[in-house]
C-alpha cells in the first residue's frame, strides 16, 4: 500500500509553523507497513487542493489530508472535498451532539459557526474526533481511500489512533510488520554504530535498523516485515538479546520509556520518594516527572531555587559557600542536594546548578557548565559537564544527564 | 514571484525527522515577498525527481531544492540535475580546493568521495558552501530558476544567506509581503469569528487572514501583497488598530511572544518579582519562565508541591485546611500563594492544586478540576477551572491560564 500525506494551510508555507504532523503521520504509517510516496503542502486555496488530491489519487491507495479544518471562514477543505466526490452536504446529527456536548461543558454556548462543524459530504463516513469539534472524514473512490482530518495536532493524533489505523488494519491490505524500539544512553550515533557493525551486518535480510538519534539518547529501531507476526516477534527478540549482550551498559529502557518513568518504577519498586533541587533546569525535571501518571506515588515536589536567596532560604545553602564558589559550584550543588532530600523529606535527590546561556558565562565557568548531584541512600554523586551555548538544549540536556545519572545509582543500589 | 520547495529524502517520507528546513527556507522567502506555493517531499528516487522538477518549473518562478547532496549519496540529485538540463559534468577548481582546506583542517585525507563532490553539472553557477563540502548550484531555464542546496541545515542556511537571497534582492523580481499576527486569548475561534465577522468582511482584498488556533489561544495573521511595503505596512497596522478596539481584552501580544516572557516584561518595568507554587501544573510554570532569556531578572523561583507534606512544610498550608477542603480546593489554592510568596519574598505569585488525571477524579471534583490563585500587589484572586481530562492538555491548560490571570492583574494594576 502506497501514501500520500497532504497538508492544507497557508501557515505552513509561509514558515510560520513547522510541519510536525506530516512527520508523525509519516511515521505511523511506516510503522504499519505502508510506504509514503510523497508529502505535499498547499495553500488554502480551491484549485490547489483539488489538483493535489487529483495527483494524489493517480499515483497511490491512501491519501491522508490534515488543516483546513475549523469553524472559520478560511477553512475551504469540506467544499473541495464536496466538489471533488461531487456530493453535497448534510448535518451530522452524532457530530452536532458531540459539538453540543463539548461545548456546553465549557459553557460555551452554540452558534452558527458551531453547528456548521456538524457539516459533512455526503460521500463520507464520519470519523469521531475525541478531542475537538472538528470530525474526521473518509472517502473510497476508485480503489484509493482519502482521509480528512483536522491540523491540531492531537486532535489528528486521537482520530489516526481511535479510527484511521484500526480500520486500514481490518482492511486487511496491510503487510504484517513488528517493531521494537531499544532506547540507549551515553554514547553517540558513529561510535555506536562502530561498535554493532558485525551484529548490523548480520542481520537477518527482513529486519530494518534504523538510528534515531535525540539529543543525548539513541533511539534504535528494529522493524520486521513478513507473513507470520510470530515468526517476526521471535526474530526480533532474539536481535534484541544479543544486542543486550553486546551494550549492556548503554541500554535504558524500550519503546515509549522515558528516563523519568523509568527511575519513578524503581524508586517504586523499594517504596522510595525523590524530590528535585533545580536551578539551571528551572523546573523541567520536576515537569517530567509529573507529566507521567501516578508519579506522585514516588514524587514528593521539588524546588526551583532560580536565585540566590531562594537557595540559601528553602534549600540551606550557606551564604559563605555561594560567596566562596558561587552559585555554579560542586559545593553549592551539594548543599542543594542535601538541603532538598531534608527539607521535603525524602529518600533520594537531585540538584542542578549551572549557565543555561546565552548570557552569564566567563572565562573559567563558559555558558553550558553544569553541576549535576544525586543524593542516594548510602551515598552522594556530583560532577560537572559542559554542554555547548543554546538555552533549550542546555535545559533538556542537563535533565536528561540527571535523571540518567540517577538511574544509575538505582541499579547500582538493587544489585 | 513564486517558488516551490522541493526536499529530497526518505528520512522525511519515514518520518524519521522532521522537515524544519522547509518552515526556514518558507519564512525567509515570504520575508523577501517571495510567495511560496508548495512544498513537497520526494524519495532518493530518479523518476520522482525529474517528474518533481518538472511539475515545479510548470507552476512556480523559483524552485529550492534541498537534500540528495552529500559525500555519500551525492550522486542521485546531481545526475536528475544533469538529466533535467542536459548537460554534462565538470570538477569545479574552486569547490575542489575548498574540500580540500576543509577537510584537511580537520586531518582527513581526500578520498575518491570527498574529491567527486567538487563535480558539478555544467549548466550551473557554483553556490559557494562555506560550512562544509557539497556546494550550492544555481540553474536558470526558461524564466525559472532552481537552486539545488545540501540538506544539512545549516548549511543550507549560509547558501541561502549569502548567495541564494542577495542573488534574487538583486533580480528585482521581488514583490512585496508584510505578514503580522496578533495573538488572542481566552476566547474560542467560533465566538471570535462571529465578532470579527464585520471587520473581516471589510478587509481590502490585498490583506489575508488565518485563525490559527493552539490550546486555549487563537493566533490572527494578517498577510498583505503588494508593490510598496510602505503601504501594506500602514494597511495592516491600520487593520490591527480596528481589531484592537473591537476585542481590546483578549489581545496579549503579538507575533513571536509568549505569555510568560509578557508577563515578565511587565513585572521587569515596575522592578517585581514573582515565584510560584505548583501542585497540578507540577513544574511547568516554572519552565515556562526559565526557558526565556534573562528571567533571572524577575523569576526568583518556585515550590513543586506535589504533596501535602511539601504543601506543609515549605508553604506552610495548615493540616486543618486540607483536611477539611481537600488539597483541591479554593483554601488550599489560597495558602499556597501567600505562602509562596512569602517563603521566596516576591512581590507576586501563582499558585495551581487540581486533578490532572487520568487518575484521581471523583464526582465532586472531577479529573480537570483545577483551582488557580494570584497574588498581586493589593489583591489576590483565585478562580476555578474545570478542563477536560487528558493529563498532558490540563497541564498546558492550567499554565497558559495562570499565566494569563497574572497578565490580567499586571495589566490592571497599571491601569
Amino acid at each position: 500500500m502506497k501514501a500520500e500525506i497532504i497538508t492544507i494551510g497557508d501557515e505552513i508555507l509561509i514558515g510560520q509553523i513547522v510541519d510536525t504532523n506530516s512527520a508523525w503521520m509519516a511515521e505511523q504509517l511506516n510503522l504499519n507497513g505502508i510506504e509514503v510516496f510523497q508529502i505535499t503542502s498547499v495553500h488554502d486555496d480551491h484549485g490547489h487542493i483539488m489538483k493535489a488530491l487529483f495527483d494524489a489519487e493517480s499515483r497511490t491507495d491512501l491519501v491522508l489530508i490534515t488543516g483546513g479544518l475549523g469553524p472559520t471562514k478560511d477553512d475551504i477543505t469540506k467544499k473541495c472535498l464536496c466538489d471533488y466526490f461531487q456530493c453535497g452536504m448534510h448535518r451530522d446529527q452524532k457530530t452536532l451532539e458531540s459539538v453540543v456536548e463539548r461545548l456546553s461543558k465549557r459553557n460555551i454556548t452554540i452558534n452558527r459557526l458551531n453547528q456548521d462543524q456538524a457539516l459533512v459530504p455526503d460521500a463520507c463516513t464520519v470519523l469521531q474526533n475525541s478531542n475537538g469539534t472538528a470530525p474526521g472524514m473518509w472517502f473510497e473512490k476508485n480503489e484509493t481511500i482519502f482521509v480528512s482530518m483536522p491540523g491540531v495536532p492531537y486532535e489528528m493524533m486521537g482520530i489516526m489512533e481511535e479510527e484511521v489505523l484500526p480500520r486500514l488494519r481490518k482492511s486487511g491490505k496491510l503487510r504484517s510488520i513488528y517493531h521494537q524500539t531499544v532506547l540507549v544512553y551515553g554514547i553517540g550515533e558513529s561510535m555506536l554504530a562502530e561498535q554493532l557493525e558485525t551484529w548490523e551486518n548480520a542481520l537477518p535480510q527482513f529486519i530494518k535498523l534504523a538510528y534515531l538519534p535525540n539529543q543525548l539518547m539513541v533511539r534504535l529501531r528494529l522493524s520486521a516485515y513478513g507473513e507470520s507476526m510470530d515468526l517476526l516477534k521471535q526474530a526480533v527478540d532474539e536481535q534484541i538479546k544479543e544486542l543486550e549482550s553486546i551494550i549492556p551498559d548503554h541500554i535504558f529502557g524500550y519503546n515509549d520509556d522515558t528516563i523519568s518513568a523509568i527511575t519513578g518504577k524503581l524508586l517504586q519498586r523499594t517504596g522510595s520518594t525523590i524530590s528535585v533541587a533545580e536551578s539551571c533546569t528551572g523546573g523541567n525535571i520536576a515537569h517530567r516527572y509529573t507529566e507521567v501518571p501516578g508519579s506522585s506515588a514516588y514524587f514528593k515536589g521539588g524546588v526551583v531555587a532560580y536565585s540566590n536567596e531562594v537557595k540559601m532560604a528553602l534549600l540551606g545553602v550557606k551564604a559563605e559557600t555561594l560567596k566562596a564558589h558561587g552559585a555554579v559550584s560542586r559545593e553549592v550543588a551539594l548543599e542543594m542536594v542535601q538541603g532538598v532530600r531534608k527539607a521535603l523529606d525524602t529518600d533520594y535527590a537531585i540538584a542542578t546548578t549551572g549557565i543555561a546561556g546565552p548570557d552569564g558565562g566567563t572565562a573559567e565557568k563558559p555558558v553550558g557548565t553544569v553541576w549535576i548531584a544525586i543524593a542516594g541512600k548510602n551515598e552522594t554523586q556530583v560532577e560537572c559537564f559542559r554542554f555547548l551555548n543554546n538555552r533549550e538544549r542546555n535545559i533538556e540536556r542537563s535533565t536528561q544527564t540527571a535523571l540518567n545519572m540517577l538511574r544509575q545509582l538505582l541499579l547500582a543500589e538493587l544489585k
